[in-house]
């Protein structure tokens, strides 16, 4: 039997923390006879290396910011190989390109590619625990990447697709709730979830799972468990529809506390000028939520776009761009807002629950500005300070 | 003009520094159109890195520790070319298997087998200032590999070699003085030194030049100039014999402040059995200096050798493996013990040398035990209190 495991970065915040998964790892190798883990850096390494670059330069290379950033999880594969190998435990760690995580894109941003599974094979067969760094790999050039945020998740679930395993990824919480517990305390813990539904709450900023481990788990139907490091109880496995599902309308609210709303006027409207636009936000690498477009009587168009606060870098470089390319436009920023959604499969075939969405936040007194809706979701943006009072009434109307 | 510079610890110690150098690289780069930089871990790095391993087993997996030791280069050179790239200066960093270095033997203490620098040549013609981690490569088994403590030196010399240029290495000392400063204040300075003087004093413990880069230096005649980061003045060439030499006996003395002498007895004497002994040291990695070898009238055999204070947990494998394969044999240790040795190219025919150093040393009450010799040195080992001592007699005996 094989297994892909993958601890978070605060699972292996301290040396205390990477022995006791040691001890665990061994147990387990009792049960499985293939163990492939994927660490993440050590609590907030990544973060103390991104702030030694900003010291060098507010906008470093990113080239070298992942090559610099790529260290982190280096340090806790290898450190938990040595607590294995002490313990007795035959294991050894692997960097991204030494695992063969292949990728592509742009950098601090990079996508996995394709996973060259030999070397992992062959130490595997030799009884090794193998060790593989979350969050980073190599690209056509040799340069190393990574896979931006939460990255590590990805990995984890890639290498079970290429192992052809399960895949458990161990964090701080117990797994996945209807509503942030930390927002809504008497949110509703779920067994069980759907890809779908969880790709929406991960997007929607859930921020238990990154979306694309959870696209790539639906892709290949891998079951993805999420429980509490070292923990015996609790956990969601992620799964498909049909097993998953129970009879809910709504499966779950997902907030983002701090978003900017950019709203980008005075341009000609072309299918050409709204193409460039956008494909100027994606070569900046900058995520995007809600899209909103209008087109006034003088044929001019106004385009409007959410992303996450903590982006305000990248949507800097996008608006100069954008800027230089088309002199008479306007750009205006709404920084003051956060973003509400709900998400449930059994949406799709009932129109009432928008209409239930929207009456609610308004008799509490909440107004809501962009909307955009998916299968399985519906989301808006409404002022930061009115975020607490709205998932409180959007939970209780949905029984979460 | 192509040339590589290697920067140590201490000179990148921080972020001002690593600006600091980046700014002069700039400069230079008016000079040398193509500039190769080798980076040490900044400050001390390293040092943190061994004692997190330390805390996991006080006998780290020696290839995961080379695996953890390695990202405090990648940090370095990662942030230089962030600041390099921020002063609008085209430049990208390099691991050591990124720039083909590639190495063998025991890790933590490989050796460089050669360099395919194609990568680097490419990156150089684009305009590029090209660094590379110091210290660190790849071995057959694609594993990270370390070159042991000072390893960065070879790594610069190696890659002025494979690209056919000069070397520079920068570091937190003016150059090569006849005795070290710290210990001897009116020790001179050396404007030129012998590839082969300079190689006896840093394996006699001068500390400011790694012995295997020398070595390589001599070997393909690459001119290595030694002096302080970002200073004006001052520095050493390390040069052929008949450039360098000037008529003096004696160029310099080195100390070692702590070494360790191991007497091993009886053992049945048999070239089987003494070979059997060296290459047990040779595998668990020991660097050992002065060797003797005495056989009793029994046929018995006696060896004594001495080595760093500081690889005495090296120096107890080798006791554990040699006790366990010669059940009759003492093993004596000798831990008070210092070394002092005068180093000179004219000495080879000038046999009035050793006694003249000996006098010095029984004249002014200092004691000394093992003696070995070498074409241009001559190192005794003498009780610690003395080595201060010591120092002031033969500096001033042969006017050092």
């Amino acid at each position: 039997m094989r297994i892909v495991l993958k601890y978070g970065g605060s699972s292996v915040a301290t040396i205390e923390k990477i022995q006791q998964i040691a001890d665990y790892l061994i147990e387990l190798k009792k049960e499985y006879k293939e163990i492939v883990v994927v660490a993440s850096a050590m609590g907030k390494t990544t973060d103390g290396l991104i702030k030694l670059a900003k010291e060098i330069t507010p906008n470093p290379n990113q080239r070298e910011l992942d090559s610099l950033m790529s260290i982190g999880e280096q340090q806790t594969v290898a450190l938990m190989a040595m607590a294995l190998t002490a313990k007795g435990q035959k294991a050894l760690s692997l960097t991204g390109y030494q695992a063969g995580i292949k990728t592509a894109g742009v950098h601090t941003k990079n996508k996995i590619q394709n996973i060259s599974s030999e070397r992992i094979e062959r130490h595997l067969a030799e009884g090794n625990i193998v060790l593989v760094t979350g969050f980073q790999g190599i690209n056509e050039a040799g340069d190393i990447t990574t896979l931006g945020r939460g990255g590590s998740d990805t990995s984890a679930v890639a290498l079970a697709v290429a192992l052809k395993c399960e895949c458990r990824i161990y964090t701080d919480v117990e797994g996945i709730y209807s509503v942030d517990p930390r927002v809504y305390p008497e949110a509703k813990f779920l067994d069980k979830i759907s890809y779908e539904e969880m790709m929406e709450m991960a997007n929607l900023g859930a921020g238990v799972m990154e979306t694309r481990a959870v696209e790539l788990g639906k892709k290949y139907n891998i079951p993805i468990f999420v429980g509490k490091s070292l923990s015996k109880t609790g956990g969601t496995y992620i799964m498909e529809k049909n097993i998953a599902m129970e009879d809910k309308l709504v499966t779950g609210v997902s907030i983002t506390k701090e978003i900017i709303v950019t709203t980008i006027s005075n341009i000609l409207f072309s299918s050409e000028n709204v193409a460039e636009i956008f494909s100027t936000i994606d070569s900046c690498g900058l995520n995007i939520n809600m899209i909103t477009q209008n087109i006034n009587k003088y044929m001019k168009v106004e385009i409007s776009f959410s992303c996450q606060a903590s982006e305000k870098y990248l949507l800097e470089q996008v608006t100069e761009k954008i800027k230089g390319r088309f002199s008479t436009c306007e750009i205006e920023l709404n920084e003051n807002l956060g973003m509400i959604s709900i998400v449930g499969v059994g949406m799709i075939n009932n129109s009432g629950i928008a209409g239930k969405f929207f009456s609610v936040l308004s008799k509490n007194g909440v107004n809501f500005y962009q909307v955009t809706t998916s299968e399985i979701s519906i989301s808006c943006s409404i002022d930061r300070e009115n975020i607490q009072r709205a998932v409180e009434a959007v939970g209780r109307e949905f029984s979460l």
